[in-house]
């Protein structure tokens, strides 16, 4: 069953110990996409710039990404710039251009509320929650960020009603529900109306809260990150696309969908934007999940790498 | 079958935003060796002043650890004290005052040969060498801290070729790996000599590489920590305790092992010094157990609070 991605569309200038990339392609929506396409038809709700060009879309194309609905605007499209610290777990913003970003409104189809999921990525909470009534989809998930969590929180909490799930940095949720403690934080987000919490912690892997239970996947151990932009973004896509493709969002499925997050951003990481997340196979993806789970047992062979 | 730990006794003070404690029992060897007591029969061999007094040992005895051992030499026992952040991740030494520790030479009889485990905390590497040479244990593991990494590097190189195991910190294992990427720096690590190696990331859990091959376990989620003080060791004494009890350092008992290790510092840091850790009972530790194993199961039933 089809996911759509409602979400950013950038230019991306990056530099990290491992190297720099100017001006390529990334945002929120466009890492979620591609790791979800993988699993499931993706259609992408988006803005661009005149200057987008047909190169990105040709990618996006590639990975059999609906690209329909991103709208070409007259402007600039949405420029980010950041620097990563030694161990890559730490990042400064060099500057941020929204451009075109800046006035987004995402335009529905009337077709699209027959698509049963949706990401909404990282963008004004009151245009998420627009979204969600628009389609009022089978399953939905949200991302948000520090920028809303501090100048929109009421907006935020009355969308967190209505969606069934948050994928949330660490820090973010936190931040969110005033608390520093995990498991309260997590109770709190939960409180307000969330089916399920997927809490990232970057590479220590991700939480995940609901039914009143928990479960936890370390990250895929990668052992040449160049490039962590897009990883969050990337676990968001494999989540939601494996959710999307086996239709069952109960706790077991919201456990494997924990293991393809993890696997599609260690990918993600392994290089400069869609270098390699881009262009994956699903025996690729697989055969990390696979070992992942190993990662995980107690019991079973003492098996994989490194 | 029994364990010997060696390292600090001390008395702590500490400061952590739910409260605080001073002068309270601490040290590397003490928090090992009451974790350690749940599962095997435990020898100290530590160092302390005249200023120890009849108390601490009685809360050790308490436990059945064997404190014949713990020398009572002229001066004063150990004393650190330190304040810890809000999030608990980070901590500043306020003081350390080694004391009658400066001096310590570990007094080791003829018959320790014959226990067959051994943990080495946090003492001079040249000393950790010393004694493991001279007991030949059928396992043997270590810590080591940032101090003994910057001055004594060739020492503790020449102790991980003779040790089993190393249970460290994360920022120490890059350290001493000289390496960012805990992949790389795990692999440069066991190429020492190591035949497993445990590294610990707090809150986050630790991770076991041994045989080529990974395992990883989340921190079990605790709502109300106190004090982190501790918490590593504790998590060793587990460890040891668990392997030491089975008396199986495969790679299914060392799954194992991380489990227990993991649940032992979450009882460690909710309460100060050993005020919680200290008076458990085998059922709350094997509760605790089976919770954490449901956490990782990605098929079984979902189980298992918050």
């Amino acid at each position: 069953m089809a996911l759509l991605v409602v979400g950013s569309v950038a230019f991306d200038s990056v530099k990290t110990p491992y190297g720099e990339a100017a001006e390529v392609l990334g945002g929120s929506a466009t890492y979620c996409a591609v790791a979800a396409s993988y699993f499931t038809d993706v259609r992408v709700v988006a803005v661009v710039g005149e200057d987008f060009g047909e190169e990105p879309m040709r990618l996006l194309r590639s990975r059999h990404i609906d690209v329909s609905a991103i709208e070409v605007a007259k402007g600039k499209t949405f420029r980010w710039s950041g620097v990563y610290s030694d161990d890559l777990n730490d990042r400064t913003t060099l500057a941020t251009h929204l451009n075109v970003f800046e006035s987004f409104q995402p335009r529905l189809r009337p077709e699209d509320a027959s698509i049963p999921n949706l990401f909404l990525g990282n963008i004004d909470p009151d245009l998420q929650s627009q979204v969600l009534r628009r389609l009022r989809p089978s399953l939905s998930a949200c991302d948000t960020m520090n920028f809303w969590i501090e100048g929109k929180s009421d907006s935020l909490k009355r969308l967190l009603a209505e969606v069934d799930g948050l994928v949330i940095n660490d820090s973010e949720a936190r931040l969110l529900a005033g608390e520093l403690n995990t498991v309260v934080a997590a109770r709190r987000l939960l409180s307000l109306g969330l089916r399920f919490l997927v809490i990232k912690r970057g590479e220590y892997g991700a939480a995940l809260f609901a039914e009143g239970r928990y479960f936890a996947v370390p990250a895929y151990p990668v052992e040449r990150p160049v490039d962590p932009t897009g990883a969050g973004d990337s676990f968001a896509g494999g989540f939601m696309g494996h959710l999307a493709n086996i239709g069952d969002a109960s706790g077991r499925g919201l456990r494997e969908a924990m293991i393809y997050g993890s696997v599609l951003a260690s990918f993600c990481v392994e290089d400069f934007s869609l270098r390699r997340i881009g262009s994956l196979s699903r025996g690729e993806i697989d055969r990390r999940a696979r070992e992942l789970r190993e990662f995980l047992s107690v019991d079973g062979p003492f098996a994989g790498r490194p």
